[in-house]
């Protein structure tokens, strides 16, 4: 049986208009069901809500064990990297156009809401994309993503050239504006745009997939997620390096991008019946 | 420690120009190493081979404990879903170009094989699909396939619709020239002119790949590997479906094709320090 | 000044439920504005409708000089090829979702109809292609099409070898599921789905795209529009060729297709401020 | 006839390692064949060549009407750019692997040249691209460009929205990398990486190509010549805009890149015989 939650986190997208009156309903409702209610600090300081203990992430993660977090894939995105190494899963309320990882349309936040507090949901687990960058031999950068790891060219300069390796083993070296190294959350992401397929999320890898790709046969490829992924910037000026949102500019030669697997994941909770690739007719308007 | 071997199967492209010499020289080294020999029927016969029992495929599988292949990947395709049930391990020695799957070149036979036969080699497996045509309920047909399982057109006529689910999920209703489920070792195949990504071996997924999709947001999809694709003729005349080159033509509405991993696996063997990535450099031309 | 209109050509997707009646009020209407009206014979059969002379696509042709189409792109399609030797512009009514070619709702038939028949309209001409099959010398087919004419492989047998060249020029020999030859009317078509480019139906060019090509750097061609196409079967089993629908199936090897521009142009007829990239954002969603 | 040469510039590769001596060779050979000779002004003082008059590229523009240009497609680019307002054809020895507008092959310059002096040669016209910036309606830059100009968002930011318009109609707003604008000698360059088709040189149009786009259906469009191609930057920090290889950084909302066809073409010289198609056969293996 699935477990009951206490102690119920909120966060929203605090920047939208209006959001701070469905956040103030949200959270009577979860009180009125008996649970602990707290509020990410950011979320309270923005929409001035009080009456509820506003807390920072850290104190979050170990204090709750559900997050509600209302808003859009962006939001949901940098809530849950900072709620993975806690393990609290997250439940995505929509306010806008419905997303790949936020499926509960806002009008239907109470329905959706309460059959999840009831026990009645299905949990879904994301891998999580982590490391660093290295400069000789030393750590200069860390960073944890769930949807990508990005190496790009600097913006006014030509292709940066990357020495691509695979645990032990050597993969090419490639010339291109970027490299992406995507999630199966990613892979309906940046990685599309660049030409990528979609992965499912149970799907136990990487996509590697190359941005404009100075060779015609570099096709994005999909990578077992067991060794760690190095990018070393063999040419190019001023590459830089995202994760997810974090970035390190100024990237220099031989500097070295590693990626592997978290040993944390994301866990969403969707309602019974949720599908992914529903979703995905959804997103993509798989319609005829 | 790896296995040793007693009794190996050999293979030839037998309709290549100039093969039965060097048949006749492997032949001869495997014997002189002390290992019993057997042809494959068909090569025996083309030919002209004696001195060697000439075995059926299915007496090879029982009696063998590796096979050497000669010809191209075409024959080795072949040669291995053959053996996929009796575990027979396959080495690939290429006589053209090198393959994706045939990777020693003929000049090298004896040098490649002296230490794979001192159990000096590497192991690996592949994943198949196996399935077949449901009419009305009805299986009339089956099929084993290492590269991929593909639905196509009739030749002369439009779109073909096909209603996509997999395990107890419904995925979407996609119209194309054919669909495409390719194995990690088919993503290299057709799957790949048709614009899908390059699958690791190790990948436990499919890729389902459409050909020429009208709707342009139906990408590519890399699969779970632990649930039935089946795929239902919703619209199209005269549709066929290929496992590998097996096929069965005049597909009626109804019919639906389904495609799950057969138990079996393939497996290659490959000299020490062979590497995935090193063949797909060379035969993707990867080099700046 | 624009030409003023006499005699007008009514044509309908008869197949289509309940169109009788709005045939009806358009008929009526163009009377009612001193115009002749002549119905197509089969959509005169078909809907039952009297009153009107009900001829034949060749003396439509002859009388009228212009032809109002009731239905989808494909009723368009169809019927501008048969007007293009005659010159006859034509105006393209949807009752459907709009398409690319017929771009007036059937809801506003009316209030767009009237100042076209004014005088106050754009025309747009669309480059055709024609062209045919040569078997030893000898011409055993011949076509004319708006969107594409389509060489493509037997349903159940591999790729088809095509010797490509352009005037007295050799392009490269393709192996794929197919060739297109597009007009720009068709790049947004069956040759889109291929991964063509999208091109301005003023551009003096057509598109040469593979579908599925075996060759990956085997991308889409934009050729000059005033040398003749020749593609030669030169492998491949069951071939067959499309000029838009009409079709020759069983090519042999040797067998040659030639397209090339027709002098005939298909002459459409736009409300004023009809916009071609506005029809683009409209069918292809370019919305963010 | 074709019209025979009086005056030859010749331009180096200067930066790569022993051109010095070939130069001389071609030098020598064309004053061999009563010829004058001049040495562009950054050649003669690399390679501290002597003996010819070391010019301007102005200079060169004005007084001769052949160039040599010794190098890769890289430096035939730069110089073609510079003579293309004097008329001055070019002709390409290229001391590497041979380019897509540099094709005669170092070993060869000798046996090729001869008969282009002797007036047996083809002439090749390639369209350039002209435009610039403007800024609050003032011009900030502008440049010339053979291959394309390119748009491209800032290095470690997201994507750029850029609203597109031709002549005075509007295409659409589409969010991307970059968008770049190829005349058909750059359709071979950087667009094909952005996924775009080869357009042969003699297409009057542009074509234009998103990088990465954010909407799957923003595919690639061949735009007529003969309208002003406008570039408003609408989103996205740091954009910044090349035209070739000088570039523009930092640009601002509001900021308007233009393209229009120059008045201005570059005129390539090839042997008799030389065929484009043989050209990308080369270049992009079409070798079955």
């Amino acid at each position: 049986m699935a477990e009951r939650f206490r102690h119920v986190a909120i966060v929203g997208k605090h920047q939208a208009p209006g959001i701070q009156p469905v956040l103030e309903e949200i959270a009577q409702f979860l009180c009125s069901q008996g649970l602990d209610v707290s509020l990410e600090a950011d979320t309270a300081q923005n929409t001035g809500m009080t009456g509820y203990d506003a807390l920072s992430h850290d104190e979050l993660g170990r204090a709750c064990d559900l997050a509600v977090v209302v808003g859009g894939d962006g939001t949901m995105l940098g809530f849950a990297r900072e709620m993975a190494r806690y393990g609290v899963p997250l439940l995505g309320i929509n306010q806008g156009r419905l997303g790949f990882i936020t499926d509960i349309p806002i009008e239907r936040w109470r329905e959706s809401l309460a059959p999840v507090l009831a026990g009645d949901y299905e949990v879904e687990s994301r891998a999580m994309l982590e490391g660093g960058v290295l400069r000789d031999g030393e750590s200069i950068f860390s960073g944890l993503a769930l949807n990508d790891v990005v190496v790009s060219r600097g913006g006014t300069s030509g292709m940066v050239e990357l020495k691509v390796s695979v645990g032990e083993q050597f993969v090419a070296n490639m010339r291109a504006d970027g490299l992406i190294v995507a999630s199966p959350t990613g892979s309906t992401a940046y990685a599309l745009s660049a030409g990528g397929p979609i992965m499912h999320p149970s799907i136990a890898g990487w996509l590697l997939a190359p941005i404009a790709p100075h060779t015609l046969s570099n096709r994005p490829i999909v990578l077992p997620d067991n060794g760690e992924v190095r990018l070393e910037i063999v040419a190019g000026r001023d590459a830089s390096v995202n994760f997810d949102m974090q970035s390190l500019a100024s990237l220099l030669h031989g500097d070295t991008i590693t990626v592997r697997r978290s040993q944390h994941q994301v866990r969403f909770l969707h309602p019974q019946g949720w599908s992914y690739y529903a979703t995905l007719r959804r997103k993509l308007r798989w319609y005829l």
